[in-house]
């Protein structure tokens, strides 16, 4: 029977590049480890040294020269503690590989190479990296730890070949983006996989926002009958320890620290606050700025911008126009009003005036259509973008995704932003979301959840007016976008009418062009618009069964 | 010694999503073939059926459904004529693949599974496909053609094995994007594996422009040494025909029609013009327009989007304002007189004051800075958007390479457009083009090139205020961008000052923000921005030694 060991899980928010950042806060972290918790092993998430997804950074040599240096700084400076780190390695004949070492003394005894690179979704290992084919597995105070990175765990193989080649226990370093059932995915993946091999698994998740992924943390240990012994908590950096002692011929692991998890509403909530806190953040902004129109969008913006940055940090412009109802002022005041921001109101009337006399000429014997509604959507982005240059503050998009997928907002109009925190949040989530805000504190007025929404760029315009009721809109985005279900399967699942259904796929598929020049956003759905659905612009594909 | 045999190259330009217009293509194809050519076999591009790349519409199952019945529809009405044509399929275990049948009589009597996957650049196949293992050889009139489909030409082995079944030429099916080196390296490659296999090699390559991808066409065959004896013309749909015969044990390639190939500018220049025109066309739109500043860039935009589509569908719109120059109005007038499009002017000036006037309080207190040029930029592209909103027109932007790479353009301003022909176009490309263009017929007058480039947005603005000289600025960028050397090594190469080179490059990585939201170009490059260079947008990435 050996001593216990304490290995701590290490959810850092590393940032992308930041190989110098990311260096300092791996040493720190290991120093704080070893005092606050007597930490023997700091074990640390997929790519630690360069955060992830690099993208195509990976394709700089510079930056396989700054890793070197990292490492051996890294050596130098952490030698009564194990670390398991990871990082990009490229070889003398150009191949990269995504690594994990296990770093002993000032010295890397051990690495591993991933061996699955997951190249759907959002994810594109393939285009980076060559497979490992190899286990890695280390002896510490008699105990043997076999490394594993990320995708490794989906599958049998790695865990398997790591197991023959002695691991009594399993590490398994990961930068798993969030989405909403990601966690009990996760669990569920691990519980299977330890059920297969018979041996713990400790895995260590990253936090924080890198454009649209989010990492959630949510770091854990399981037993090797693979309940869940230590639970770290979501959307918080931490130190989390695990404890482990072997007894006979296997690894225990203690029961320890559990984390409440998050639910629902709360948990994409969450997802949500961190995406604008980390974007502004991380990118250096001098706070934000939105348009506040009275309807709800914006309202759980500014709600999420707030509780991402503080009041002070946040801005909010009323642009009220002729269409622009009284209680949508009264609304967004009251808003602005007990989120404590500045607000200020801009009429965008004589400068709608301005750009009508200005086209009088070029427009006569044509009717007015949607040209003048997109027209004050764009007055309102110029005006924002305008203070957002004056000012250095980050202009927040507030398109859900419910409009962004039927191309239902106006092309730098509503659209501008450098952020969009609801761009993949359907709006019947948007107002579960407004009513989990409102039971932390008041913030939302009951009226802007009631009342019917609307664009207020014509006299009595209604959303619904053009669209069909938003939970039908979003069953059919979820069937199309999310299952890739075609017109017919959705009309037998649901029973709506075909012409409906019709007319609204093709809406989806014609607005490509809106959404190639949208703003990121926060990933909280298995298939989110951008680098996880990519489609072509131009497309005459049609599923017209 | 057998018979002579008719093979055509076919190079067409199928739709994305289109498979039932790429179907009545194939077939309209085929049958020109035999009545023009007496035509044996009919060889199309790679993934003849949907059109390449059909991005994430390969997810959908629906689109298999379609290409089977295409299949079966080819099958029944080509009867007289072998194809061979390219398409996707996916197997009862859902894994896909990237195919080509050949189909004889009415049926599918042989099909092949592409082995080399390309997962770099803008290629992501990986993330669709799974890779066969096999070869594929069919006799037919004693002749023995293995199939092999496009990146496997670029490996030995896929050559080798089908040489090793029996193969006397090879057949090989492409979607082979333009880049302005790339005629040439395909020709190097396929001389190479010539030489390797001893067996001549038709290459039959799309035409057309997908998003940012064009097609060049340019399909060849060589003979058994290697030496091209067919050659199609470039970026124009043709039926070319290449006469084989079988003597003794070797399958010999006659000469026959040699197209021109077309030489640095003009092979850019009809890129450039296929790019705008199949973009137009394949969306359907009603025409372009564009604004016209009296500088190069729009200039030569415009010329382009003539040549595309023809005097009559294009509309120039000059917005003047108090830092235009006359000579500016005069030389856009001339520009748009010369090539007879609808030109007509919006001064911008009563806007430009609405917009101070509306921000005069919110502005207190702060210096006029680069928020009032964003502004004037950005009236214009609200401009522009309206006329395109209330015409059908599509706006073109006008932005370069140059300008795209460090950011120099104003993000709902000039980056405004549906597509922007000249993104990958860097600015000391655009001279040359101009001056190529003015020798077909003189369109862009001598002023335009010879003035010092200014963006008009202050008083006596020039772009060399703030930028390097261009043929500076675009070695810096070209090294940075495509080679991705490190600052150091661009001072190494060039002896620029290295400050310089520093200030550059960050440009470059911070702008990463404005190129995720601008519009599609034409990749003209081997490395143009968009899903060819995939940048984090944050990130503290820096080379700095």
């Amino acid at each position: 029977m050996s001593e216990q060991l304490t290995i701590i899980m290490a959810q850092i928010n590393p940032i992308v590049g930041d190989v110098e950042g990311n260096t300092a806060l791996i040493i720190e972290s290991a120093k704080q480890a070893k005092m606050e918790h007597q930490a023997d092993i700091v074990v640390f998430p997929e790519m630690t040294l360069t955060g992830y997804p690099p993208e195509d950074l990976l394709f700089r040599e510079a930056l396989y020269q700054q890793v070197e240096s990292a490492l051996s700084i890294i050596c130098e400076q952490v030698t009564d503690t194990v670390l398991v780190i990871g990082y990009p390695m490229m070889d003398e004949l150009g191949d990269r590989f995504n690594m994990a070492a296990w770093i002993e003394e000032g010295q890397i005894q051990a690495s591993y190479i991933k061996q699955n690179l997951p190249n759907y979704s959002v994810f594109d290992e393939k285009r980076y990296f060559s497979s490992g084919q190899q286990p890695c597995v280390v002896e510490y105070k008699g105990v043997k730890f076999g490394l594993l990175i990320c995708e490794d765990i989906w599958k049998l193989s790695p865990a398997d070949q790591s197991v023959k080649a002695g691991a009594d226990i399993l590490l398994n370093l990961n930068a798993s983006p969030f989405s909403q059932e990601k966690h009990q995915d996760r669990i569920r993946v691990v519980k299977r996989r330890v059920e297969e091999v018979k041996r713990p698994v400790i895995y260590v998740n990253q936090v924080g926002g890198q454009d649209e992924l989010m990492f959630d943390g949510g770091s854990f240990a399981t037993c090797a009958e693979g309940e869940v012994q230590v639970q770290g908590s979501e959307f918080k950096t931490d130190l989390v320890p695990v404890k482990i002692l072997k007894q006979a011929d296997a690894v225990v692991v203690l029961p320890g620290e559990k984390a409440d998890l998050l639910h629902d509403e709360a948990r994409v909530y969450e997802a949500l606050v961190m995406g604008v806190k980390d974007y502004v953040q991380k990118n250096g902004f001098k706070g934000v700025l939105l348009g506040l129109s009275g309807g709800i969008d914006s309202a759980l913006t500014l709600a999420i911008a707030v509780d991402a940055l503080g009041a002070e940090q946040v801005e909010a412009v009323m642009m009220p126009f002729k269409y622009t109802a009284d209680i949508s002022i009264e609304d967004a005041e009251k808003e602005a009003q007990a989120l404590g921001v500045y607000y200020h109101s801009v009429p965008i009337e004589p400068i709608y005036d301005a750009y009508e006399s200005a086209l009088s000429r070029r427009f006569e014997g044509y009717e007015e259509d949607v040209t003048e509604e997109n027209m004050q959507a764009r007055i309102r982005g110029v005006l924002l973008m305008s203070i957002s240059n004056k000012t250095g503050k980050l202009v927040l998009a507030t398109s859900n995704k419910s409009e962004v997928a039927v191309g239902y907002s106006t092309l730098y109009g509503d659209m501008v932003g450098g952020f969009s925190p609801l761009k993949d949040v359907p709006k019947t989530l948007v107002y579960r979301l407004a009513e989990y805000r409102n039971t932390i504190s008041s913030v939302i007025p009951e009226r802007v959840i009631t009342r019917a929404p609307s664009a207020e760029l014509r006299p009595d315009q209604k959303d619904q007016d053009s669209l069909p009721d938003y939970d039908v809109l979003d069953n059919i985005i979820k069937a199309f976008v999310k299952e890739d279900k075609s017109p017919t399967q959705i009309v037998d699942e649901f029973g709506y009418d075909k012409q409906e259904v019709l007319r609204i796929t093709k809406m989806v598929s014609r607005n490509e062009y809106k959404r190639r020049q949208a703003a990121p956003g926060v990933k909280i759905s298995p298939r989110a618009f951008g680098r996880d659905r990519r489609y072509p612009i131009t497309s005459r594909y049609a599923e017209e069964q």
